[in-house]
């Protein structure tokens, strides 16, 4: 018998009956022998309303009392989770992020996990009862507050308890089947796959594949936490994130694959910097003055310089959330940096051909923008890793692009097999 | 300047719009020169919605989980009146009851506050800034899990906490604008008390009248705190409850009335032991057996035996609420106990009479009756206090027994001067 944490998001856990469905499916693997720990997050659209509470008071909310507010949410839905499982006769306890001993560095909003003392969690499984904890949420001890773990935060909470309580399997539970080689709603041929290890994760996380995400894939990797992601809607195995993508000879004879997926973003910009001096330092300046205003950037072309002119123009993308800090913060420093305009554009896109089989696998690009190019669609920047290829394209061809690509990697499945089954939590 | 405990109740906080006019009043105290520290309720309704969804679950639904739940509801009001404080400029922070360092024993649903330790709430208020403090809950250190202080609770933290911290005065905001003489739904002539003694309050408290619970007076009688209360509406002063009923010299020439007011209760029911013998030991069995079930009883009348048969008739009062385990212990015992039958009667209405001038005035209870008798009202069951005195009605004509026995002494105003403002808030 294993131990399992499962975790539930928002849309499995939206109502009443949604819970008691969820309770139904945890005191199933309860009553099959597991010891079980579930995460959940906070019901359906709660913490959506309690921000817009909070915005009828002032639009800019003190962090920390954001985070006291928010975490009602989680409160909520695993009360009456535990409530639902025990009303199935299989004894269950809920508990805080501070109970569970989730202890998180102090910035309010957007804390990062430090420790984790799951003592309380422990000993409820060894009493044999389920023990529910709320996710996103955790305590810094110094000022003996509540922190919220920011976006995804449920998922990190999931892993981070399963590596503390030396879990089997961190299962979380989500309205998709699994990890798909392309986002089934823009591809509808897209296929589930089996594994999928945990780089190639990660590079899909960061590229936009939203059924995890990033942070809560690093700490599994981390800390070595197979994470199955299956649908809280049906009981089809999902996929198996983990550090032996390859599946054993038994288990699938043929090939593994080369390529994991396509992945594809939309919420990037681009900047372009024109008319800056072609001398050294230059570049260095700008993305200085860039990161002071706290913004990441993604990625960067330096045009051929102008021989007659000697000025070059910049590109370079970054979270559309961030453009306007950015430039703002460009525009602070033009006398200074030195530069003749700004451009912004945010309707650009960007796709991502993720597999660790591509190392070893030479013509991939070739291959890629071959298929790019016989769909008639223009590639703007490109990026590379040993186990990614980048491309921005026109946000309004980036849909033909990621199927194009899909294609021409072999990663159709004969017939649509993807279910999406609702929001997403968080 | 003055530390003081405010309290809000649900009706108070029920939406964006009232947090917002409480925060203003709580920021005009602290701009006054005030240490003000604010203990909130739920949201108008959410604790009743809370309370519902568990009951989708199950119908009984386990009370440490229920009390989890029911937490969130101040959770969400406090961080949202701290945002609404902090907007106005005044730096405000909201400490769960845990963190408020409010200590109770381990019974959820009804825990009792044994302890309050607010060194978080002290430090708040040395820096400068208003405490903002959740009602209705507490933790238990042995288990260190969140426990809830049942109906009036929040009321009862906020005197705790008052106590606690030495405050100049704990103010209870509510939906009426004090003490009256007797409920102004049903006297309109009612008259506002501007001060009433712990003594009084209690039996007032005891009696039925809703303004403040019983175990907030108990609590303020025994650490001396003047309690204030008094409308969120407006800002009327209200009543004060204090060791010190009697107004100065100064504040009124004319004498202190004899009475404080008219109490009435609807919530009892009537249980008779019809065909009891009348031999010694037998009404402390049938009372033995009631006190077993955990139902507290509150008058009691022996009728006087029938010689002929050497058996007599026992009625007492109860919370209707306790009436089906009361009448279910005695059926079980009725071979062992001896008795013909039981009946039960949930139509009767108290009236009680409360004043410490009572004490040294003979000929209240001759008044008292005298009015109900005019009035051509039948009374079923008396008792009496040094300070009160109850009598048992017909319900439907309790209404009118109390405006008779307000008139009759000399209580009414000249015109109708309550106001009611809407719900009541736990």
């Amino acid at each position: 018998m294993a131990l399992i944490v499962q975790k539930y998001g928002g849309s499995s856990v939206a109502d009443a009956d949604s819970i008691k469905r969820v309770a139904k499916r945890v005191a199933e693997a309860r009553r099959a022998g597991h010891d079980v720990a579930v995460v959940v997050s906070a019901m359906g659209d709660t913490t959506d309303e309690l921000i817009d509470l909070a915005h009828q008071m002032t639009p800019l909310p003190p962090q920390r009392e954001m985070d006291i507010l928010l975490t009602a949410g989680e409160r909520i839905s695993m009360s009456l989770l535990a409530i639902a499982i025990t009303s199935l006769g299989v004894e269950a306890r809920s508990f805080t992020g501070q109970q569970a001993g989730v202890i998180t560095d102090e910035v309010h909003g957007k804390a990062r996990i430090i420790d984790v003392t799951p003592s309380r969690i422990s000993a409820t499984l060894a009493d044999g009862a389920v023990a529910i904890v709320a996710g996103f949420q955790g305590v810094n001890l110094e000022t003996n507050d509540v922190t919220t773990l920011g976006r995804g935060g449920s998922d990190t909470t999931a892993v981070a308890l399963a590596a503390a309580l030396h879990a089997d399997v961190c299962e979380i539970y989500t309205d998709v089947d699994g990890v798909f080689t392309a986002d089934p709603r823009i591809v509808p041929t897209a296929r589930k796959l089996e594994r999928v290890g945990y780089d190639e994760m990660l590079e899909l996380a960061a590229s936009g594949a939203k059924v995890l995400m990033l942070r809560c894939v690093e700490y599994a990797r981390r800390y070595g936490v197979p994470v199955h992601v299956r649908s809280s809607f049906s009981t089809h195995t999902g996929t198996l994130v983990t550090d032996q993508p390859a599946p054993t000879p038994e288990e699938a004879p043929v090939e593994q694959p080369m390529i994991a997926g396509v992945a594809h973003d939309r919420s990037e910009a681009k900047i372009t910097v024109v008319g800056v001096p072609d001398v050294p330092g230059k570049a260095a300046r700008i993305f200085g003055v860039v990161a002071s205003a706290g913004v990441n950037i993604d990625m960067i072309v330096q045009n051929v310089s102008a021989a007659r002119t000697g000025l070059t123009d910049i590109s370079f993308t970054l979270p559309a959330a961030d453009g306007a800090a950015a430039l703002a913060a460009l525009d602070a420093r033009q006398p200074d940096v030195g530069f003749d305009s700004l451009q912004y554009d945010d309707t650009i896109g960007k796709l991502s051909l993720v597999g660790a089989g591509m190392k070893s696998h030479p013509g991939v690009s070739a291959k890629l923008f071959g298929a790019l190019s016989d769909a008639g669609i223009n590639i703007e920047m490109i990026t590379t890793s040993e186990i990614r290829i980048s491309v921005v394209t026109r946000a309004d061809s980036l849909d033909e692009a990621v199927r194009a690509v899909h294609t021409a990697f072999d990663l159709d499945a004969e017939t649509a097999e993807a279910v999406v089954y609702g929001g997403t939590g968080r």
